[in-house]
């Protein structure tokens, strides 16, 4: 990955405040929102500006910090201030309800925050409950770069002689905290000396794969191919892609994997011609409390992302819109789930239990 | 279908011009343009301000007659005439390859000029040729309401006890010189008093789904629903479509169906989900000089179609772009095609051949 790019999510020490880059404004405008507000990352999480479900999680979890920052030198008084970080976690997990990520992130960060309530009040309670809550923030951040660096590995090792891609959305260095989730296997391959390349759909209504997975690939030296997502069986067709892979923006126990609007069409024709399917995604993604996809709530988004192209209304008012954010792809459909902790091939309840109950470490 | 709509093409007797509506500017203006030459017509075809592959036919036509219309009284010696009408087809059919209908009526108006040619100068042939012409294009204009009427016919008897219906693109009205092509088949079923109800795909790039297929059947009273390309499989996974049914731009010998990009990948899963899925075409759109979908030539566009949307750039410089603006569906992909002539279920090369060889009539 190219060393030019910009932090996706920094936590500004001195001013302490959280720096999120405004993915809404890529490709043209590299712009950086400061945020001093718990509002400002939920506002943030809400309209895309952070996207991806490890670094909603990340951005979410500083956030909390946000809520009790000390202001102008004055600290709340320390029940309080775990009061108000319960009540951050409460409201930042309203802001999208998909990706598991972010719950499994506040969730941490609520642990935290509970076990500080139940102390009552003490004496530099607060200073010590925003010290901790900033240093597990921290380190959700850091974890994440690791894990998609093993993602990246186990990843590329999967791959065999694998060279061309073709991916849907944004699972980058955008969307996570490190590399990426599928992006981190692409980024590792090349690494590995071989000449990658990428056919990447443009992911509507809101175009992430154009607009986002375009730009840090090409930054990286990774030739990428942009097309419409109707384009894709097309390409499939031709026998020039060797594998699909996605991200995830949660798994369940039995490997049915939600991801963004248009993975389950792009499933079903790598199906059809015979192509390999994969999910990578960090086992933050997983959520083993329900068996089945459509236990998955979907998010509905407003129908301006469709009925509007930039300032022209294309849909006229007489026609509904449809505006689903996610789809479900049944394990069924898919080669393999690629981990931070290793490849599930095929993804199947007893592979994940596995991965899940004999592993060692964070 | 309403009677406020606006005609689509329409010779101007009085003013010997050819108007077309301007379909790049709906659905928020109606805005008709005034064609007195030819180029006039052929840069409203490639910039598809009339699109459709029975459209492009008719107006096409139309447009050899601009070649060679008095002006200020003055008409060209006759075997001038027939030679500027013979330029100007050639012209037209370098507008877009892929539908084969701009070649069928291009052929026809071909024929009478070649035949004028023969004849050498004839005192007042010049008159008598734009006549002849005039009045073909007219005959090709009348034919292709018949057309519709009659697909729309046959498609509603074989549809059944359909009432929701996916489609593609746009191949309606606006398509054609009647009611359309799959859009015919769905205005029939709501005279003939069955509640239908349509799901559009938006149709990226130039959303013909969105713009104008939506803004028809509105106009109509058909109720429909926009989604992105990306959404019809979980539209069709949902159980709620009884059909999915596209025009085409050619049919080869065998049924293969050249048609917009997007339709091979909306066929595919349309099989993956056991819903039917019929190609409504005039028998203008068969060209049976070949015989796989492979030897249909397919018209690449410009990039700038899918790299800007508005004037904003949302797919970076160092990217590729691929935009082809057709694909090819095999007619194994095919439940059946529903022609003017009759329904040819499944479509295979005997039964198309059977409907052309046996018919009585244009």
């Amino acid at each position: 990955m190219n060393s030019s790019f910009p932090e996706v999510i920094r936590w500004d020490e001195q001013r302490q405040r959280l720096l999120l880059l405004d993915q809404t404004r890529l490709p043209e405008e590299v712009v950086v929102l400061d945020c001093a507000k718990v509002q400002d990352v939920w506002d943030a999480i809400k309209r895309l500006s952070v996207r991806g479900a490890p670094a909603i999680g990340i951005a979410a979890a500083y956030a909390v910090c946000l809520a009790i920052r000390p202001v102008e030198g004055v600290t709340p008084p320390s029940a309080l201030a775990a009061a108000r970080a319960i009540e951050a976690i409460e409201h930042l997990a309203s802001s999208r309800p998909t990706a598991v990520n972010l719950f499994w992130a506040l969730n941490r960060m609520r642990a935290i925050a509970v076990e500080h309530a139940s102390r009552g009040d003490v004496e530099g309670g607060a200073d010590d409950l925003f010290e901790t809550l900033l240093a597990e923030a921290s380190e959700i951040h850091r974890e994440d770069q690791e894990l998609c660096q093993s993602i990246g590995r186990h990843g590329a090792d999967r791959m065999r002689d694998a060279t061309c891609l073709l991916t849907h959305c944004n699972a980058g260095s955008l969307a996570t905290g490190g590399e990426g989730t599928a992006l981190a296997v692409i980024y590792e391959l090349q690494r590995r000396g071989r000449e990658v390349r990428v056919f990447a759909d443009e992911t509507r209504p809101l175009l992430q794969g154009a607009r986002l997975t375009a730009w840090e690939l090409t930054r990286s030296g990774v030739p990428v191919t942009v097309i419409t997502d109707s384009m894709a069986a097309i390409i499939l067709q031709s026998g020039q892609v060797d594998a699909v892979i996605v991200g995830a923006d949660r798994i369940t126990a039995r490997g049915d994997a939600a991801n963004k609007i248009g993975t389950y069409a792009l499933a079903v024709l790598a199906r059809h011609h015979s192509v390999p399917f994969f999910v990578a995604a960090p086992h933050s993604t997983f959520d083993r409390s329900i068996q089945c996809g459509d236990e998955i709530p979907i998010e509905q988004r407003d129908s301006s992302e469709i009925r509007f192209a930039g300032s022209r209304q294309v849909v006229p008012e007489s026609a509904s819109v449809f505006n689903p954010a996610f789809d479900v792809t049944p394990a069924e459909l898919i080669t393999a789930i690629i981990t931070d902790r290793g490849v599930i091939e095929p993804p199947t309840e007893a592979g994940i239990s596995f991965l899940f109950e004999n592993h060692i470490g964070p």
